[in-house]
C-alpha cells in the first residue's frame, strides 16, 4: 500500500528544449541554472530534462579529443550537481574513469592499438541525473551513430549495464539517449520494462520527413511496452546542422499527445502518473513543411551569425530569386537594420535586374548599395590579357566578373564587420553552376541544401504568409539567368529545374546508379552529362562555405567523396 | 617426409608497391594484370601481393556507399581471378553476402537501426587471394581505424573467423590487413601461429616518424612469433594523404632485412623458405627525413595534378621562401615546361622581391610573367570606397590586394587549364596569416602541413642536394614579409617562427591545454594570443584547398573542429 500510494503521486517533468552553443560551457551551464531555478521557484516541476550533450552543445566534434575540454566538462557538471535546486538531467561527455562508468570494448582499434591506447581515455556520451548536491544516476548511450553526418565512434565508447532508473515523486523514470531509441528491441524497450516513463534526450538534426519517422519509432516503443515516452530534442543551428526541437510526448497507447514547437525554444512541463499523461501547456500547432523549412533556415542563419559573435550580414542582390529568398530570410533572422545588400551590375546586367533588386530592398526596408563591377572587371581583364598575350573571353571572363563581385563583397565585409551570406542553391552547387571565390565566397550558404524548385516554393509561401509580397512577383516570373554574357539564361546550359532537381535527388540523395536513373525514364545522355557535372564540381563544393542541411543528404560532411576520383557511374 | 619436402621449397613472393588511382577500377586492374603477367612470363614469382584496397585505391570514402561502385568492384575481382596467371592478393571492398564472409556485429547502430538496415549491406575491407581461375582464400580486416584521418567504421564491418592461410610452393602464407598488425596479441599473432610467413597489406599514410613505428611493431611480431613478416604499403598521393611505400621485410628474428624505396613504385621479389628470407633485389637505401619529406611532397603534387587529369600548374611568385619552395617542388614534380609563375607586384613590393622572383625562375628554367595588381587594386578600392562612402584602409586594403592576386591567378588558370598551387605554410595557416580567396585561392596547397621552420630546412636541403642553388640565397636570408603595407614584416605580427612552430605543434598536433603550454615555459600572454588566433582561423582553413599531410595532425580531416565554437583553452 505504501508503494501504491507512492505510485499514485504524479511526477512533473519539465522538458527544456534549449539552444546551447557548442563549446560555451559557462554560458550553457548558466542557461541550465536559470531554467531550473525558475521552475523551482515556481514549484512547477519535480525533474528538469535537458537535451543530449546540452552542456557542450552538439556536436562538439574534435573538442572531445582535447583534455582541457573534458576537464572543464567534468568541473561544470560537478558544479551543477551542487547548484541545481531540482533533480535535472544534464547531458555531457564523461570520462568513464572519472564517473566509474561501465562500457563495452571499443568497436574499432582504439583500445588495443599501441598507438592509440594512451591517447584515447574512454569517453561516454552520457547524462547525469543530479541536483540538490546529489548524483542520482547516470545514463549512457549504448549505440553510436557513425553514418551520414555522425562520427560518434570517433569519440565515444558504448555504455554498458542495466537501464538507468531514478524514482522521483513516486514514478520510476528511465533515461535513454538519442540513437538508442532507434534500435528495435534495444535500450528503449529495456528501459520501458523497468520504469513508468521513459525520457529520451536527443540532438536529432532536422531533415525533411524526419519528424514523422521520430513519431513512428517512439510511438511504436510506447505502444508495445505500454509506457509513456517523453522525447526531448535540442534546438538551434550548429554549422551545417539544424536541431529543430519539435519535442513530443507519446502516451502508453502510442498516441502523440503533445508536441513542442519547431524552430523555437520552450520549456513544457508534463505530468506523468503511471500511464496517465498531461501537459501543463497546451499543445502547439505544428507548422506545415514549407513553413517549417523556412523557419529553420531562419533559425540556422540567426544562430550561425550570432553564435559566431556577429550581428549583421551583407548579401549580393542580383535581382534573381536566390538572392531574394536569402535576403528575406536574413531580414527575418536578424532584422532589416542588420542586413545590407549590394547590387553589382555588369555590362550584361539587365535594367529589370537592378530595378527588381532595388524594389526588393525597398519592400523589406533594407539598404541596397550599388557597386558596379565594370571598372574592376576592365582593369583586371586588361592585366590578365597583357600577361597572357591575348584577351580573355568565354568562361574565363564570366568567372572574372563573378570573382570581382566576390572581392567587393569581402572588402565590404572586412570594412563593416558584416558576414557575407552566399546565395547559391543546391541545384547550382550540385552541377557546379557557380564560380569558386566568386558567388561562392562568403561565410554561410543559406540555401545550399535547397533545390531551385523548393526556392520557388519558399518564395511563394513567404509572400503568402502575411499577405504581403515581400518578394516582387517579377523576380519569381522571369527566367533565371547568371547575366554573365549577353542574353544568358540558365536553361541554355541546364535542363528545366524540375527535371534537374529530380535527377540530383536520385544521384546525390539516394546514391542511385546512372543505369537506375535512366531506367526510371530520364534521358540517358542527360543523366550522363549531369552526373558527370556533379562529380566534377566536387572541388568547388569542398572550398565553399557551410550551410544548413534540410535533406537526408546535404553537400558537406554528409557526403564525403574523394576529390581525386575517377569513378563514373 | 612428404611434408618436409614440400616445406623445403621456397616461395617467391612479389611485393608490388603500386600507385593506384582512387575509383579507377579499370586502370588499377590493368596495372595489376600487367605486373602479374610480367612476373609470370619471367617465371619470377609464385605469389604476387598488392596493397590494401589496391583495386579501388585508398581511401575510396563515400564511393563505398554507392551500389554501382561495389557492383563494379565485384565484377573486376571476378575478372582478375580468371585472368591473372599467378596467385595474387587483390585488396578490395567486398559485400559479405556476395563472398560468404563472416563478420562481427556492427560496432555502431547501423545493423540494428530501422533507418539504416536496408541501406548498408555489410561490406568488409578484404583481400582475395586468387588467380588462374581460382579463389584460394579471402582475408578480411578485423580492426577498423576510426580516428585521425580514418573513418573505417563508417564503411566497413569487422571480419571474423580464423586466420586466412594459403599454402603456395610448400609455404603456408597468411594474410593480415593494415590496422590488424598494430593490435597487440591480435590477428597478426594469430596468423603467425599457423603459417610460415605473414604478409601484411597496407595503405598506411606517411607522417614524420611513422616508418620507425611500423618497423618496431612488425619487428616485435616477427621476433615474438619467430615468423618472417612481409609488410607491403601503397604508394602515391591521394588528396590529403601521402602513401610513402617504404615496404619492408622482417625476418624471424625481427631484423628488418629488406626495405623498398620511399616515394617511388617498385616490385621486389622475396624468397621465403621457412625462417630463411632473401630478397631478389638488393635493399634500397632509405633517404634521410628531409629528403623523404621533400620527395613525398613532390610525389603528392605530381599525383594530385595528374590523377585529376591536369598536367600543368601556375604559381604566384612573391620573391619569398614559401613560393620558392612550392615552385621548386612543382618543377621537380612536373618538369619546368609545366610550371608557370606569375609575379604580381603591388605599390608596396620591394625591388628585391621582384628580382628574386625572376632569378628563381631563371635558375629553374621556368616562365615568369608579370601582372601588376595596381590597376585592379585601384579600380576595386575606388568602387568599394564609393559604395561605403569612405576609403578603405588597413586590413581591408591588405586583403583586397591579396584577393586581386587570387582573381588574376584564377583567370590565368581558367584560360590556360593550369591548376593553381597555393603557397601558404602550416604556420601561416594555423594563425590565419593569410587572406581567404586571396593567397589561399587554388587547387592544392603544397606546403600546408609544413611549418615555416621546416620550409627553410627543405630549401637548404634542396639547394645542397645537387650542389646547385636553385633557390637564390637572398630569398633565404631576407626577413619574411607579406608586403601588403609599407615596411611590413612577419615578425611585427608574429613571434619568431621557431617559437611559433613549437607552440603550434603543442596546441594543434598534441592537443595540449593552454595551461600545459605555459607550464612548459612559453609566455602566457603569447600562448593565449596565438591559440586564440588558431581557433579563430578555423573558418579560413575550412574553405582552403587540400594539401599533403606530413605530420601526425594536419589541418584537414585529421582535425575536425566546429566553426561555431566558443571553447577556449
Amino acid at each position: 500500500m505504501g508503494v501504491a500510494n507512492l505510485r499514485a503521486v504524479a511526477v512533473r517533468i519539465a522538458l527544456a528544449q534549449i539552444n546551447p552553443i557548442v563549446g560555451d560551457l559557462a554560458g550553457n551551464a548558466a542557461m541550465i541554472n536559470a531554467i531550473v531555478n525558475d521552475l523551482a521557484q515556481r514549484d512547477a516541476a519535480d525533474l528538469v530534462v535537458f537535451p543530449e550533450l546540452a552542456l557542450t552543445g552538439y556536436p562538439p566534434e574534435d573538442l572531445l579529443l582535447r583534455p582541457a575540454f573534458l576537464d572543464e566538462v567534468h568541473a561544470a557538471i560537478n558544479s551543477l550537481a551542487h547548484s541545481l535546486p531540482l533533480p535535472s538531467v544534464i547531458g555531457g561527455p564523461l570520462r568513464a574513469s572519472q564517473w566509474d562508468l561501465s562500457f563495452q570494448p571499443s568497436s574499432d582499434s582504439r583500445d588495443r592499438s599501441p598507438v592509440g591506447a594512451d591517447y584515447y581515455a574512454p569517453v561516454l556520451n552520457a547524462a547525469v541525473i543530479c541536483g540538490q548536491g546529489e548524483v542520482l544516476g547516470i545514463a549512457t548511450k549504448r549505440f553510436l551513430p557513425n553514418y551520414d553526418v555522425f562520427d560518434e565512434t570517433r569519440y565515444f565508447y558504448r555504455g554498458d549495464g542495466p537501464a538507468t532508473v531514478v524514482t522521483i515523486a513516486g514514478q520510476r523514470c528511465s533515461f535513454v539517449i538519442c540513437e538508442d531509441v532507434w534500435i528495435a528491441d534495444g535500450p528503449a524497450r529495456d528501459a520501458a520494462e523497468v520504469s513508468d516513463v521513459v525520457v529520451v534526450i536527443n540532438a536529432s538534426p532536422f531533415a525533411r520527413g524526419r519528424r514523422a519517422e521520430r513519431h513512428a519509432v517512439v510511438s511504436h516503443h510506447a505502444r508495445s511496452t505500454q509506457t509513456p515516452f517523453l522525447y526531448l530534442n535540442q534546438l538551434g543551428g550548429q554549422d551545417e546542422l539544424i536541431f529543430d526541437g519539435a519535442s513530443f510526448v507519446a502516451d502508453a497507447t502510442g498516441d502523440i499527445v503533445h508536441e513542442m514547437p519547431s524552430a523555437s525554444a520552450a520549456v513544457h512541463v508534463i505530468s506523468v502518473d503511471g500511464p496517465a499523461i498531461s501537459a501543463v501547456e497546451s499543445s502547439s500547432p505544428v507548422a506545415d513543411e514549407l513553413a517549417e523549412v523556412y523557419e529553420l533556415l531562419t533559425l540556422a542563419t540567426h544562430d550561425y551569425v550570432t553564435k559566431n559573435g556577429f550581428h549583421s550580414v551583407v548579401i549580393a542582390l542580383s535581382g534573381g530569386i536566390d538572392s531574394a529568398i536569402v535576403a528575406t530570410i536574413a531580414v527575418d533572422a536578424l532584422g532589416p537594420d542588420n542586413v545590407t545588400t549590394i547590387a553589382m551590375p555588369s555590362r550584361y546586367s539587365s535594367e529589370h535586374s537592378l530595378s527588381d533588386a532595388y524594389e526588393l530592398a525597398r519592400r523589406q526596408n533594407i539598404t541596397c548599395r550599388t557597386a558596379g563591377i565594370e571598372a574592376g572587371h576592365q582593369a583586371i581583364a586588361a592585366t590578365v590579357g597583357d600577361a597572357l598575350g591575348h584577351e580573355i573571353a568565354g568562361l574565363t571572363d564570366e568567372n572574372l566578373q563573378s570573382r570581382v563581385r566576390g572581392v567587393i563583397l569581402m572588402a565590404w565585409s572586412n570594412d563593416t564587420g558584416s558576414l557575407v551570406l552566399t546565395t547559391g542553391n543546391k541545384s547550382e552547387l550540385a552541377v557546379g553552376y557557380s564560380t569558386l571565390y566568386g558567388d561562392t565566397a562568403g561565410a554561410f550558404a543559406v540555401i545550399k541544401d535547397v533545390p531551385k524548385t523548393l526556392v520557388y516554393d519558399l518564395c511563394r509561401w513567404r509572400n503568402q504568409r502575411d499577405g504581403i509580397e515581400v518578394i516582387p512577383v517579377s523576380i519569381l516570373e522571369k527566367a533565371p539567368s547568371a547575366e554573365l554574357r549577353p542574353d544568358q539564361r540558365d536553361d541554355q546550359s541546364l535542363p528545366p529545374y524540375d527535371v534537374l532537381d529530380a535527377l540530383i535527388e536520385r544521384y546525390v540523395d539516394f546514391d542511385q546508379p546512372v543505369a537506375t536513373i535512366v531506367a526510371a525514364g530520364f534521358d540517358a545522355a542527360l543523366v550522363r552529362r549531369i552526373t558527370r557535372l556533379i562529380d566534377l564540381a566536387e572541388y568547388k563544393r569542398r572550398q565553399s562555405p557551410l550551410g544548413p542541411r534540410i535533406s537526408g543528404k546535404a553537400f558537406g560532411k554528409d557526403r564525403r567523396l574523394p576529390l581525386t576520383n575517377r569513378f563514373r557511374g
